[in-house]
C-alpha cells in the first residue's frame, strides 16, 4: 500500500510539498505523470523517461484491456515487466475513455456497455470489472470507474451522475482485493459547487488512500476550472494525496499546486511534442518555423535534457519538416523533461517557501 | 585522409580483415555501414548506433542536398555537429537517387538535370558539384558521381555508361580539394565481365584510396550479383578497401566478404525492421503474426541487443500492432545491432582463420 507525507507547506498558498511512498518507489510531489496510454509513453524508452525525471507513469485501462488485453499482460508478468518500467504506474479506470471514445456508449446502474474503438466489438465495464482489470494490469494505483460529467450538464443531470459514480465507487472498493495496490476515489459534480461538495462528501466516507478531482478540464473557461478545483481540493482530506486528472498546461500546474493538488497527468508535452509544439523557458516554439532553418542553438539554451544538449533547432526542424521518427523522439523527450523540471521547480519554491511568482513561471 | 591495411588473409577464402584508419576513428573490415538518408539512421540515436556496433554510417547526399541543403549544414559545422555523430561517415555521391527517384533525369557530358522528389524544383549535378556538396557536408568518404547501368542495359548502352562513369570520376577527382576526405571511384560496367574489367582498369588507373563496385543488386538474380562481384573484386587493388555499394541480406554479407569485399551498405537491416521484419539467429520473425500475442520469450535468446535483453515478442508485437513509435526504435535496434553482430562474427572466422560455413552463418 502506499504511504503520503506533507513534508513542508507553503506559507505563499496552499501548496504542498510531499512524499508519496509505493512499494515501486517513491514520488516527490506535486508531481506530473506522463501519459503512456498503450504500454508505452509514446516515442520514448523507460531509461529516457526516468532521465526526465519522471517517477510516476499513467497507463490507459480502456486501451490495455482492449489491446493487448489485461489477460495477455497479466500472464506475461504484469504491465510494469510487459513494459521495462519499474516504477511506480497509475492506471485510470478506463472510464474516460469509454465515454470520449463511444458516443453511443450505454450506461445503466450496472455499468457501462460499449464498443471497441479497434474493431467494433461490444464490451461491458462494470466496477467490479474494472477493478479487476487493473489488478491484472499490476498498477500501483488504481482509480475507481466513474462516469465523467459532461459539460455543460444541467444540475439535475450532474447531480444524478454523482450518485452513480459514488455507487460504483462503493462497489469498487468492495471488489478491490490487490493489497499492494492503492484504489483512488474521484470526485465529480459538473460545475456546480454544492454537488462538487455533496461528491466529495460522499466519495472520502469511502475512506480512500487518495482522491481524485474528475471531470474538470473539459472545455470550460479556465477561471471556471480554477475555481472548481481550488473549491474543491479545499474540501478534500489533508492528508491524502490530491490529484488533478487530465490538467494541464505547465501554469495549470502551478496554480492547481498552489491550490494543494499534489499529482496531475495529461497528454499535452507528448502530444505537443508530435506536432512539433515545443515548450521551453522562452515561451512555445513551432519548430516546424523557417525561422529555424540555419538556427544552430539548442531548443532552449536553459534545458539540460539529451536534446537541447546534443541538437540544434536547425536539426530540430530539418527531422520534422523531413517526417523523421527522430525528430519524435527528441521532441517528446525535450517536453517531457520540460514538464519534470517545471515540477521540480514548483517543489524547489515550496521548499524554499517563495512565492510561484518569483519563479518566473507564471 | 585514410590508411587501410589488411590486418589477416583468410586462408580459406579471399576474405581480409583489416582496418581503415580515418580521421575520426577506426573502422573493423569487413564492415557494414547503416544508412542515415536524412541525417539519421531511421529511429536510431548517434548512442544507439554506436552501442550497436556501428563504426561508420552512410549519408545520402541527394537528399541532404535537397533538405536541408548542403549550406545549411555546413553553416552549423557539417553533417558530424549536425547530426551528433562523431565517427565516420561515408556520402555517396546522389547519382543513385538522381537516377531512381527521377524517371525524366536527362543526362549529358557535362552532368544530370533532375526534379525534386520533394518539390518538384529543377536542379544540375555536376561531377564538380556532387564533390563540391560531399565536402560542404563533411563526410570522412565522398564518392565519384556516376551514371548507374540500369538492368538489363544491352553492351554498348552499358559500355557507353561506363565511359561516362570514367570521365566524370576524373573530373570529381580534379575537382576534389578537402584533404581530410578521401574520394572513392566506383566502378560500372552491367553485367558484362569485359566492360566490368574496362572500368576497373579505367577507374584504377585514376588512382582512388579506394574503390566501390556499383551496378549490382539492381534486379539481376543472385548468382549472377555474386559472379560479377567475386571477379571485379579480384580485379581490384589488394591494398585499398572494396565497398560493394547497397548489398545486402546477411548471407550476402557473407559471400562477398569472401570475396574480398571490404565495406557494405543497404537499408535492409532498417527498413525491414519498421515492416516487422526481423533478423535472428533462428531466422526471419514477422513481429505482428499471432503467434507472438503472449510470447514471452526475447526476439533472439542469441543477442544481446536492448531490444532482446529487455523485452518480449509480445511487446514487441504489441507495439507493432498498435502502431507505436516505441516499435520502430526497437526493431531497428535490433536489426542493425544483427547485421553489426553478423559482421563480428564474419570478422573472427577470419581472424580464426575459421571457414565461413562453420558459423552457421549461411
Amino acid at each position: 500500500m502506499i504511504k503520503f507525507e506533507t513534508i513542508k507547506q507553503h506559507s505563499h498558498s496552499s501548496a504542498r510539498l510531499g512524499r508519496l511512498v509505493t512499494p515501486r518507489g517513491e514520488i516527490q510531489t506535486p508531481t506530473f505523470m506522463p501519459v503512456g496510454t498503450q504500454a508505452t509513453v509514446k516515442a520514448l524508452s523507460p531509461e529516457e523517461l526516468e532521465q526526465c525525471g519522471a517517477e510516476i507513469i499513467l497507463g490507459n485501462t480502456y486501451h490495455l484491456y482492449l489491446r493487448p488485453g489485461h489477460d495477455i499482460v497479466e500472464s506475461l508478468g504484469g504491465l510494469h515487466r510487459f513494459m521495462n518500467w519499474n516504477k511506480p504506474i497509475l492506471t485510470d479506470s478506463g472510464g474516460f475513455q469509454v465515454f470520449s471514445l463511444n458516443s453511443l456508449a450505454k450506461v445503466t446502474e450496472e455499468g457501462v456497455t460499449f464498443k471497441s474503438h479497434i474493431d467494433g466489438s461490444t464490451h461491458f465495464f462494470s466496477p467490479e470489472r474494472a477493478t479487476e482489470v487493473q489488478e491484472a494490469l499490476g498498477a500501483d494505483i488504481a482509480m475507481t470507474l466513474d462516469e465523467p460529467t459532461p459539460y455543460p450538464s444541467d444540475p439535475s443531470k450532474t447531480e444524478t451522475s454523482l450518485k452513480l459514480s459514488t455507487h460504483w465507487a462503493a462497489r469498487c472498493k468492495a471488489a478491490h482485493r490487490m493489497e499492494s495496490q492503492a484504489l483512488f476515489g474521484i470526485v465529480q459534480g459538473g460545475m456546480y459547487k454544492n454537488l462538487r461538495k455533496q461528491s466529495t462528501e460522499e466519495i472520502a466516507a469511502l475512506d480512500f488512500p487518495g482522491y481524485a478531482i474528475g471531470g474538470l478540464s473539459v472545455g470550460e473557461e479556465i477561471e471556471l476550472m480554477y475555481d472548481i478545483a481550488a473549491y474543491t481540493a479545499e474540501l478534500l482530506p489533508k492528508d491524502k494525496p490530491r490529484y488533478l486528472m487530465g490538467v494541464g498546461k505547465p501554469e495549470d500546474l502551478t496554480q492547481c499546486s498552489a491550490m494543494g493538488i499534489d499529482m496531475f497527468d495529461c497528454v499535452m508535452p507528448s502530444r505537443n511534442a508530435r506536432n512539433g509544439s515545443l515548450f521551453t523557458s522562452h515561451g512555445k516554439v513551432n519548430i516546424r518555423n523557417l525561422q529555424y532553418k540555419a538556427d544552430n542553438s539548442p531548443l532552449d539554451p536553459d534545458c539540460n535534457c539529451y536534446t537541447c544538449k546534443n541538437y540544434s533547432r536547425a536539426y530540430l526542424r530539418h527531422l520534422f519538416i523531413a517526417d523523421e521518427i527522430f525528430a519524435m523522439r527528441l521532441n517528446t523527450l525535450h517536453n517531457v523533461a520540460f514538464y519534470q523540471n517545471w515540477m521540480k521547480r514548483v517543489r524547489q519554491a515550496i521548499d524554499e517557501d517563495l512565492p510561484f511568482a518569483d519563479l518566473g513561471l507564471d
